[in-house]
C-alpha cells in the first residue's frame, strides 16, 4: 500500500473538496445558476490574476488558451517576438509559425531565464516598430526557471508590442502581476497552482489587446475572444462549458482566497527552497540557474538510471516524479511542488529520494537532505 | 423539494456513477495507468461509433470538435457543400467561412430534414468535382430533426467529396453506422448520449479524410490531427487532458456496453415516440416533420407564454426544459430525452406539463398525455 502522490509540475494534486465539487449535478449552461457558478469563478480568477480584466474561460488544455491569443491578436505575416528558454517557448514559435507569423527568437540556454535588456535591444533595433507581440513563459517548468515579467512588462510597455505571457504553470504559485506589471495577455489553465483536474484555459485581456483582436485576421471560431466575451459579460459562454470543472474550479478558488495569495506564493517559495536546500544536501546539482518555485529540474546522479529511479519510487512509495522533456529526456528529474502540495509532500518526495539514491549507489550523507529541507520547511 | 432533473437537448443527465468515477485521483497524462484509461475510452467509444478508425480525443466542447475538421481537412478556397436545417448546421457555415472556404448551403426549412436527392443534384452539377466536403447534422436539436445520414453516405460515397457529420447530440442516441454508412468523418461530444459531464470532444475519421489532411492548408496547432494521432497511437494525448472526464467517460461507455447499443438506441426511440404521442394527446402540436428520437420540440401553444411555462415547470418541479433558439426563441419549447432518461422520466416531464397547462389555461384532456405515453413506455 503506497499513496498516490502526483509530484509533477503539472497535472498536479487535486483537494479532496474539489473532487466533492465536480459531483455536483450538470445544469444548463444557460440557466442563472450557472451564471452565478461562472461569475464567482471569473472574480476568484481576477483576484489571483491581479487583474480588472475580464477573463475568458474556454473548455481546453492550456495550449488551447496559448493558440487563442495567436489566433485572435495577430494576421498573417505580422512580426512578432518569442522568448525560447524551453519547451514551452518553443510551443509558442511553433503556433505563431503555424498561423503564419513573421517569428523572431532570442533563444536562451537551457536553466536560464531570458535577460530582459536583449528584450529591450530588439525592440529598440525595430525601428520602424513591426514588432506586434512579445512571447513569454512566465515559469518554463520544462528547465525549472522563472522570467523576470515584472521587468520585462516595465520594457514592453515602452513600445507598441503587445506583452503576451504563458502563465499556465506560473499561475497562483509564483507571483504574477497582470495589471501592476501590464501584461497585456496572460494565460493559464486550471490544473496546476489553480488546483482542479485539467481542462479549463483562462485568458486575460487589457485593452490594447482587444484593440489588437479587432484587426487581427487569423481564422477562429471556438477561441473567437470577440464571440466569448459577448457570453462572458453575460457569466456565460458561447458553447456547452466544462461544467463540473466549474464546480471544482469554484471550491478551489474559494480555498486560495480563505489561505491568501501571499501566503499561497510563500509557501511555494518555502517549499521550493526546502526541495533545492534538499537536493543539494544529497549531492545533486539543481539543472536551472534562475529558480522557478514550483517545480525543481535536478540533474541525474552520475551511474543512476534516472528513469529507473523514478520508476523505484513510484512502484514503492507512490510519488510521481517527472523526467526531462525534449533534449533533456534520461538526463533530469523534476520534482512538481506547484498547488495543493504540504510540507509534508515535501518531506516524503525527499525521503523517498533518500532511500532509493542510496539504494542505487549515489554517494551521499543519508538523512542529510531531510535535515536540510526541515530547516526550511519549519519557518511557516 | 423538488429533484433536479435536466431534460435538455444537452448537457443531458450524468449517471451517479459517473459522478463518482470523477472523482477518482488525477494521474499524470504520461503514465501507462492513463494509457490503459485512454484505450478502453478508445475501444468505448469505436463500439458506439460503430467504427474501427482510431477515434481522436481532445479537451474541448462539441464546437471544438466541429472547427478541428474544417481547420484539419481543408484549405482556403475550398468549395464546400452545408445543409443547413437549423442553428447547428449553421454553425458549420459559419466556421467554413471563418477559415476563408467557399461555401454552398442548402438552405432546408426549420422543421424538416434534408432531402438527400439535393445533395446528389448539387453534387451531380459540379462537373468538375470541386465540391471537397459535405456537412451535415446527424440530429438538429434545434429543431428536433434527424438526417438520413445512411442514404446521405450512399450518394457521397459517388463522388469525390469527404462527408463530414456532427453527430455530437445524436451519437447513441440515434443509430449512427461511421464504417458501414461510409461517414468520413464523425465528430460527437461527451455530454448528451456519451452521458458525461461536458469537455471532451470526439473526431473519427476515414482513410479519405486522412490523405485530406495531409493536403490541407488551414492553420491550427492544438487541434491538429496529426499531432493528436501521433500521441494516440500510444494511447495518449499531446497536451495535458482532461483526465477526470476520461474516467467519467469511461464509466458511461461501461454502462452503455452492458445495456447494449441496440436496446439504448431502442429506449430512445420508444420515449421520444412516447414524447411525441404524450404532448399531441394534450392537444399540443410538434414542430418538427421529420423527428430525432434524443430531443422533441413543441410549438407553444396560443395563449402560453412558453418560457414562463419552462419558468414554472422548473421551479415547482424542479424539471430543466430547454426553449427555442434563435428564431424560435420564445416560439417553442424542446424536451431533450438522451442518455441518461428513463421512462419515469419522461412521465414526469409529462406530468409536470400536464398541471402546468391546466393552470396556464391550455385547452385539452388532463392525464391524456400520460395514457399515451404509458402506453408505449411500458413495451418495454
Amino acid at each position: 500500500m503506497a499513496k498516490f502522490r502526483l509530484m509533477a509540475p503539472g497535472p498536479a494534486m487535486i483537494p479532496e473538496q474539489v473532487y466533492r465539487a465536480m459531483t455536483e449535478k450538470v445544469i444548463h449552461h444557460r440557466s442563472n445558476e450557472f451564471r452565478t457558478l461562472v461569475q464567482e469563478v471569473e472574480e476568484g480568477l481576477q483576484y489571483i490574476f491581479q487583474t480588472r480584466n475580464k477573463i475568458l474561460i474556454f473548455a481546453s488544455s492550456g495550449t488551447g488558451g496559448m493558440e487563442s491569443a495567436v489566433a485572435n491578436l495577430f494576421s498573417p505575416e505580422d512580426k512578432v517576438l518569442v522568448v525560447q528558454a524551453g519547451s514551452f517557448g518553443e510551443r509558442w514559435t511553433q503556433i505563431c509559425k503555424n498561423y503564419g507569423l513573421s517569428v523572431k527568437t532570442i533563444d536562451v540556454e537551457w536553466g536560464r531565464a531570458v535577460n530582459p535588456k536583449l528584450i529591450e535591444q530588439r525592440l529598440k533595433e525595430d525601428k520602424e516598430g513591426k514588432i506586434k507581440g512579445v512571447f513569454t513563459t512566465h515559469t518554463e517548468t520544462s528547465t525549472g526557471v522563472e522570467t523576470d515579467m515584472q521587468e520585462i512588462g516595465k520594457i514592453v510597455a515602452g513600445y507598441n508590442a503587445l506583452l503576451i505571457c504563458d502563465s499556465v504553470s506560473g499561475m497562483a504559485c509564483c507571483n504574477l502581476e497582470t495589471d501592476a506589471w501590464q501584461i497585456d495577455v496572460v494565460v493559464s489553465g486550471c490544473q496546476k497552482g489553480l488546483m482542479t483536474p485539467p481542462g479549463l484555459s483562462f485568458v486575460s485581456l487589457s485593452e490594447s489587446a482587444w484593440k489588437a483582436h479587432k484587426k487581427a485576421k487569423n481564422p477562429r471560431f471556438y477561441f473567437d475572444y470577440a464571440t466569448a466575451l459577448k457570453f462572458m459579460e453575460g457569466f456565460s459562454t458561447p458553447y456547452t462549458p466544462a461544467i463540473s470543472l466549474f464546480y471544482g474550479q469554484r471550491e478551489a478558488l474559494r480555498m486560495i482566497k480563505e489561505e491568501g495569495l501571499p501566503n499561497v506564493l510563500a509557501r511555494h517559495e518555502r517549499q521550493a527552497r526546502a526541495t533545492r536546500a534538499a537536493v543539494q544536501a544529497m549531492n545533486l546539482s539543481l539543472f536551472s540557474i534562475n529558480h522557478a518555485n514550483n517545480v525543481t529540474v535536478i540533474n541525474g546522479p552520475d551511474g543512476v538510471n534516472v528513469d529507473e529511479m523514478r520508476e523505484r519510487i513510484l512502484h514503492k512509495y507512490g510519488i510521481y516524479l517527472a523526467g526531462g522533456q525534449d533534449s533533456l529526456k534520461g538526463k533530469v528529474f523534476r520534482i512538481g511542488h506547484m498547488g495543493y502540495c504540504d510540507a509534508m509532500d515535501i518531506i516524503s518526495t525527499i525521503s523517498a529520494l533518500d532511500i532509493t539514491l542510496t539504494e542505487m549507489g549515489h554517494i551521499f550523507n543519508q538523512t542529510q537532505g531531510i535535515k536540510a529541507a526541515e530547516d526550511i520547511l519549519k519557518e511557516e
